[in-house]
């Protein structure tokens, strides 16, 4: 039986979602704490995560108000160490499968999420790098798909760490949020969900329609977020 | 019982060792066989690995020479996912714990190891860059150890994964293979080995006494295939 669970998480944040949707995996009780990463509260680097970002989870202990953290519990940071650590809390949750072979294939997949796509993507958001690494990046990704299903066929660690970022990445494109040219958005939107791309636009269609990553994901508040944060970006990235 | 287990490797490469030690640590049957980085063969990245890098794995299939890959074996790489692969494979090795928050606090030992110390010391190898970053990046991670112990008290894949980099640094800079400036290898040496990090010079040398490092790592042949791969390194650098 696992112990008391925090989850201190962001909603603007993918990587935070990461930690959300494994939870939500997994039915787990918790408490859940918005940290404003705007302004973040001072006793959240101190007594939480020295590196002041989100997710991080404070573990056992007494029960406390989440904005007083115990210091015996124990604090985890980092959202893939987070989803391992919930799937290894709740096994029973299938978050990873039993397979050593299948989790293997998860881990690989999560390991292309990490070093293609999401540089490739934040490259193309944030600072309006080449598109194509976008599309190299998803091709890639799309290479690795089985013929049906989620990333290694049933659901699991691979799709949670690739859904907060692609539903991110649909925000910014169809509402032109971004550092790339304006009207691009929609444009790259119809490209990546076009023929070229389609067993992928049918991956991400099913990973939108799951019932942990659409009850931790506020799409309203995401979109009025990004409009707020990345105000000035297509100005700074000139 | 796992199943056949073929290991595509080089003696030079500290993400190939990873697995090696693994292997090691899980007292695994297995066929190894090295890949010459610098003339793969030619049947390598299209039957074993895309992405032509060592490590890789080749589990199941039939009993065939690892120069004739079976289609019939499950191909597998990167060395962190092999890790855990292995970890999964042979849970009595102890290459992950069982406690859930261990295994997470090794994971965690492991992401400052990709995310902070291998770059800072390819940065101050390959190119020159700051030393400076190198000791951030083992501050931090002597910031995280125990008392006592390896990283997260017992021998785990978070040992694992640093070793191999904290061998091929230590040849690196006793030989003055790299390229920062003439002469600069053994003074960093002796700073890093020095009182700011006696802990973590404690732990390295408890690293390089562990067996399984031991019988997987061959000085002597590092020593010159960094002396012939690194000759310009230097000049290029400038």
């Amino acid at each position: 039986m696992p112990d008391r669970i925090t989850l201190y998480t962001a909603k603007i944040c993918p990587f935070a979602q990461r930690a959300e949707i494994a939870l939500a995996e997994a039915k787990a009780e918790y408490k859940r704490f918005e940290i404003d990463l705007q302004n973040k509260p001072e006793w959240y680097a101190p007594r939480v995560n020295p590196a002041s970002k989100v997710p991080a989870i404070a573990y056992g202990g007494p029960d406390v108000p989440p904005d007083q953290p115990s210091p015996e519990s124990v604090k985890i940071a980092e959202s893939l160490v987070l989803v391992e650590f919930i799937a290894d809390l709740f096994p029973e949750a299938g978050i990873l499968p039993k397979d050593p072979v299948k989790r293997a294939q998860a881990r690989f997949f999560i390991e292309g999420v990490s070093s293609k796509f999401i540089p490739a993507w934040f490259g193309f958001q944030m600072r309006n790098a080449p598109v194509e690494e976008v599309y190299k990046a998803i091709e890639y990704l799309q290479s690795l798909l089985p013929e049906s299903g989620f990333a290694i066929g049933e659901f699991s660690a691979a799709d949670i760490a690739i859904v907060p970022f692609l539903a991110r990445a649909r925000v910014s494109l169809l509402n032109d949020i971004g550092a790339f040219p304006e009207g691009e958005g929609k444009k790259v939107y119809a490209e990546i969900t076009g023929s070229k791309f389609a067993r992928f636009a049918k991956y991400q269609e099913e990973l939108f329609n799951r019932e942990s990553f659409k009850s931790t994901f506020d799409e309203a508040y995401v979109t009025e977020a990004f409009r707020k944060r990345f105000a000035n970006i297509r100005d700074q990235a000139k």
